[in-house]
């Protein structure tokens, strides 16, 4: 299991990560599945450290998304403590008494209540957890916490990743510059066996934490709800978003003075996001694909994630073809409203299909070039409304099939 | 386009196919895209014939999926023509006027009227259809019609198909004898381009239209419904049922007395289905999946393509990993009711996950013999109410990447 993939070869280098006021971080090897690498990440936060969360939707979610789930309507943080090789899904009562485990050992090291302590784990579902080794090593994480440790964070939680990931803006609020980074896991398709997408931002403003949720939320739909590598729901999805407040910007912000900040964590939303496809498994090709004129945004999505989730739409992608039928296909498929004599397809930036029939005479030529590049370009015009969405996916290939397909025993 | 594929390694052989009373077949050689072979079928039917059908629910639907529609209400049928290379789907109007000339020039050859021919065309989208070459060997086909050109019709509707697919049965109504026959193709996959399901299906009973569709309608459910390759859902697909009433049963029949004809009807359905399957491009392993304790059987089908859709299942098949904890998440990820601590899995008939987590000690060498097997059984308990469904679907391999990942230029 920890075969050495090559790093994609859509990968991005690590930007620099300032420290982020308020918070400090510190990684250790615990053994929980992998050799030779760090596996836990502990965070500590500055009391006062406000907190929001968006989780799977999957039913099946993990023991840790549930505890976090029970925890956020108090909004308040003092520590994050993560761990790759194990998800903690489907132990059953012994996957509840680790994550309480987990979160009590954190507490007593930070000083703080087990509730106000959040917890994530990623990695192989239905083995028991091996929540000792974690508590063995949170007194040593503790002794070693470090407001420089965001590179070694963005590393301790990978699981078949082959790239680690962050980004980092700035922002300000009433005349005071906040800082907001953030790092996330995710080898692309958000599934439960040793991978899974978690992402963890945290800031120095002084949000409150219903403030911080309702942005949360929002930023999460055009960016971790508009990616896709194959369409499986991990059961240990989590996004959590810190703000520690030792910027000490005026508390009290109208919406407006937000502005600036809610473009730097969406900036910052979308990166992450597009890292994980970045990191897809087998992926070769990001695929960007543009919705316009369907009935709604939500329509629009959807219509979106069907060509993002369609095999043949993939492999086509992977074999270079500029196969737009099988973009119409998916379109049908959606269920969503769809006129044929109204829809138009573009591959990079090429109109061939439009009112319900081919361009005739379409430069084949530029769309060729296309899509022998990294990243293709989809455009679909429904022609029916003003809904609007941007969604983004991965080719299918056989890389993938090796990953996945791979001979456990 | 007319690269030989290996025939799958589930294939079943084709069965003797004796005439049915009231139908004549005849297959050609029209050049609509491959060269070689016979693309195109007409059959004729005898005066009175009743027809049911069903149809793709793709909202980009082919032109022939729409001239069936519009002519099923009337419920009767005098001949069939079907086409394959060219699935003449997002063609805009000139689709429609083909669609017109061949059901006129069909029409012509066997005295009837155009309403009363049906059409099915299969092959790539979004290319003009040259419904000229169709017209132009029409008089030929009706002058060589014959009762016993089963097998020639089972393959000239092929398209990536590797084997043809054909089933027949007889079943008593009143003391009659009648037979049902059906071809199928669909290279499993159930997409647009060279790829299509559609069936055919004919019986020499006396039976109703209303009473066919009502049939046709409930049987296709547990069939065509209940099958998937890869989610993909086609254009083209079309299944017709004909009765030609030569067998002159009686022709007022209470429910009661059509049980036998309805239980060998969905006996051919779920045949030719699960052809379609064993044919699935790339496939090497064909996954049965049992899905009981649902809250409905709604919800039961859906959990379980959700199942049998999910790329991380299936390449988990391919990989002969009995990787129950994909199976969960899958479960999850259908958004359909599930608890975890009620739900259990199980692989080859040995329960695996029980009650929330991991059945410990449970044997694993039968397990891993039955992922050594081409036939996998998948079973899942959600434990909640009575609702139950099987889907098949089959596995993910690199044959898959090859065929719809290939260069088109």
């Amino acid at each position: 299991m920890t075969k050495a993939l090559p790093v994609s070869p859509l990968a991005l280098p690590l930007p620099e990560l300032p420290a982020v006021g308020g918070v400090r971080f510190a990684t250790a090897a615990a053994g929980i599945r992998y050799q030779g690498r760090t596996d836990v990440l502990l965070a500590e936060f500055a009391p006062g450290t406000t907190v929001a969360g968006m989780f799977t939707r999957n039913r099946c979610p993990g023991a840790p998304v549930t505890w976090c789930r029970d925890r956020l309507p108090a909004g308040e943080a003092r520590g994050l403590l993560v761990n790759a090789g194990n998800a903690n899904v489907f132990n059953g009562a012994a996957g509840e008494a680790a994550v309480r485990a987990t979160a009590e050992a954190a507490s007593r090291v930070l000083g703080c209540r087990p509730e106000q302590i959040f917890l994530a784990s990623t990695g192989v579902i239905g083995e028991p957890m091996p929540a000792e080794r974690i508590v063995a090593v949170v007194d040593d994480l503790a002794a070693r916490l470090s407001p420089d440790g965001w590179e070694q964070a963005s590393r301790a939680i990978m699981t078949t990743d082959t790239f680690p990931k962050a980004a980092t803006r700035t922002a300000s609020i009433g005349g005071v510059t906040v800082r907001i980074s953030g790092i996330a896991k995710g080898s692309g398709m958000i599934a439960p066996d040793m991978a899974t997408m978690l992402a963890f931002i945290v800031t120095d403003a002084v949000i409150a934490a219903p403030v911080l949720q309702d942005m949360l939320r929002r930023g999460v739909e055009p960016s971790f709800n508009s990616i896709t590598v194959d369409s499986d729901t991990s059961t240990s999805d989590t996004v959590l978003l810190f703000a520690t407040g030792a910027a000490a910007n005026p508390a009290t912000i109208a919406a407006r003075d937000l502005a600036a900040f809610r473009r730097a964590l969406f900036e910052i939303l979308h990166d992450l996001a597009l890292m994980v496809i970045r990191d897809g498994e087998g992926v070769r090709k990001l695929i960007e694909i543009g919705v316009v004129g369907a009935t709604s945004a939500r329509s629009a999505r959807r219509i979106g994630l069907a060509i993002a989730n369609s095999p043949l739409v993939k492999t086509a992608v992977a074999g270079e073809d500029a196969n737009w039928g099988r973009i119409v296909m998916a379109v049908g498929k959606s269920g969503e409203p769809a006129e044929r004599d109204k829809l138009a397809v573009a591959i990079g930036g090429v109109w061939m299909a439009r009112a319900g029939r081919i361009v005739e005479g379409y430069d084949e030529a530029p769309v060729v070039k296309h899509m022998r590049g990294s990243e293709i370009r989809i455009d679909v015009d429904l022609g029916l409304g003003r809904g609007r969405a941007t969604v983004w996916g991965c080719d299918l290939t056989h890389g993938y099939i090796d990953i996945n397909g791979s001979y456990r025993s």
